[in-house]
């Protein structure tokens, strides 16, 4: 299986088994972490975060010194270019002799396409308006697989900002590849948009929609907990109804499964207590962990 | 030839052999960009940006790390100790003991010759007020000559904003050690500053001014276009007047030379249409990848 | 002695024997400074800076490089998850998956006290509310250590805001470990706190304070200026009462001991006059040299 020069644009262009193929090269990727490795020596990573992130600009980072790689690029569109008006392909068509691959998160929608059109070295991409998040998606499903040991069989319930989260959009399509019961759990207006369910649909997937999380939680394998994301929101009066709609505590959990796990992609802003960390169902610290490991993966596979 | 340990103030430091010597050396880096190399392993650059560039600091980056080297610095001077009131003499005398040269882009004319002064390592200017950008020069010779395979016998256009301009100043003077002919393209109020006219005059080059591109378009073997910066102009209101008076299309190059080469120290912002990208003319992109050669050439003379 | 996986988060944590062994460390690590070492090859630093620093920052960046190391994390708070909203707690617990060891500098006293009692990779304080600046006292020991060849016997007085200062409150903490006499320079409303003297009292310091050098600048061995920080101030007017009440200046050491040395933690705003730079008693830029190896050591023999 070939991924060399491949761009990452959307987790709907990944097959069970390239997914697989990724999934193995990332445990592989576990020793590396201590020892490091010189397997990208001389190559060099772009980032380019035209929207503010910590944890996915700087797991790519990590990933890239853990394999001996280097890494430019910004973090704070304002300071750049961008302030001159240049527009992204512009961008691109510089950086790309720059650096062996690009990392993009952006916040117009086909930007990331637009780009990957363009370049002449791959791009990843990072998080494009409400488009999707691949490389969270695999992490999310490599999580799962690490944690459960299995993802077929599953009832996976997805709880949050269904409607503008990119996360969970990503995630349900990853999913698909699996023989999973999917869960949507969201207050009336912020379900599960329309076409997804539709895509879900016609692949066979089994799902439930419910707006109140006591209703399934004894039947969860995976509770995914997303953030509920202000800066997604057309309009503030929406955002003000749901907030702090859902907040999970020890309590919720009360009639959970033994061995349910609770996922979230970070950063949480009090949809999860503290007070559920230090249970045994908490795995989103380490699921922040496993993710280090795929971008290792994947740059690993696309870099040589 | 010996460059170690020099600064690099001003394209009017260099003599043509030393241009040559730079140039042969840059073609000699177009193989590392690929394989990388150890030449400048153990050392550190510092990267001073006191005004945002995304394109000369990642250009920087991009070139100490294809030679094993280290980048460490500051983009954004409100986040640095300028906030806190420290003059750039004793941020020069703090940072030229963590690198071992210094990169300064700066707003203030003679901040990176007061920094020259100071320092023990290195200084590159990488733009200075109005006062040059000589790695820009050196790299805008080196795309014509790469391009055209030779400089001498040429009539170059320049067009844009002449007076302001810090591109342009240092191009012009890079061109006078080579025999051309200058061609300078620009409205009434942003002709070329009178004393560089009269320091092109003594080297003996021939000029001349026009307003009116279309009058010479046809004689050119190199149009160079510049953006009108809004950030150099002092009254706003001059800024307007100008904008947009000139627009590059496929329309305006109808009568050009088919040689004629379109070269822009980028970004653009709507100079040139991107109906010329594809033409056989643009070569602003490629002119971008040989600045990275370029600055490869310059660290590893410095350094070593 | 094993320094090994050892949080820094006080310079009172540190015997004088242990703060010995740093400085010998210290000064073995002036070898690498020019030819570098691969001791760190495969490790990263996270640089956590939740309030701005030039100095501290690039400091820790190149005493990583110097050894081989790497380094990422992020120097404006506002573009981070911090934006989000995310507890410091959640940002170390993904932080430590990235890195094998956390610089952090922060505003709210107790912060870094919290991280290390979370996080499972060291944590080094850079510089945390009011608390203390442990590397920083560390490096301003090795100074006079370097410079006078000795700590024991010194008077060493220390000028400006010794109330809000972290700078000044941790290095008295650290010449405590020496037979030194302390002279504290400073206004009546910015002295140093009672807390803080009861301390060294209890230590047996001998201590005088005294609101106007002139009545014993002959005395000193080292003077130590220090910036007074507007910022720290909780209320301007305050700031404004002191501001500019300290200038040395060549006729403020006019009556000083020949071999005395001026030291400051930098950066300075006025606090030393420029004139006093090419004086035989400026040591200030040199100090800031130490502190790049007391970081190299620290780094070193925390991380090996």
């Amino acid at each position: 299986m070939d991924f060399s020069g491949r761009n990452i644009m959307s987790i709907q262009d990944f097959s069970r088994d390239e997914l697989e193929h990724i999934f193995k090269i990332a445990s592989d990727m576990e020793k590396f972490v201590k020892t490091g490795s010189d397997m990208l020596k001389n190559k060099i990573l772009a980032n380019l975060f035209f929207e503010p992130s910590t944890r996915t600009r700087l797991s790519f980072v990590s990933a890239m010194y853990r394999l001996g790689g280097k890494v430019l690029g910004f973090d704070d569109p304002k300071m750049s270019s961008r302030a001159k008006g240049e527009t992204l392909v512009d961008t691109i068509r510089v950086i790309e002799s720059y650096a062996d691959a690009i990392v993009i998160r952006h916040t117009i929608e086909g930007s990331v396409t637009l780009a990957a059109e363009y370049s002449n070295v791959p791009i990843i991409n990072a998080g494009s308006g409400t488009l999707g998040h691949p490389t969270q998606a695999m992490l999310d499903l490599f999580a799962i697989l690490r944690e459960k040991n299995t993802i077929d069989g599953l009832t996976v319930g997805i709880l949050g900002d269904l409607k503008y989260g990119r996360t969970v959009k990503s995630l349900a399509y990853g999913l698909a590849n699996y023989d999973v019961q999917l869960v949507f759990v969201a207050p009336e207006q912020l379900r599960m948009r329309r076409d997804v369910l539709e895509d879900l649909s016609e692949e066979g997937k089994s799902i439930r929609e419910v707006s109140d999380l006591d209703e399934v939680i004894s039947d969860l394998d995976v509770l995914y907990v997303t953030r509920i994301q202000e800066e997604r929101f057309p309009d503030p009066s929406e955002y003000e109804k749901v907030k702090g709609y859902f907040r999970i505590n020890r309590r919720t959990l009360k009639s959970a499964k033994d061995d349910l796990i609770v996922l979230h992609p970070l950063p949480r802003v009090g949809e999860i207590s503290t007070d559920v960390d230090s249970t045994k169902h908490a795995r989103y610290f380490k699921q922040s962990s496993y993710g280090l490991l795929v971008r290792m993966a994947l740059l690993s596979l696309i870099l040589s």
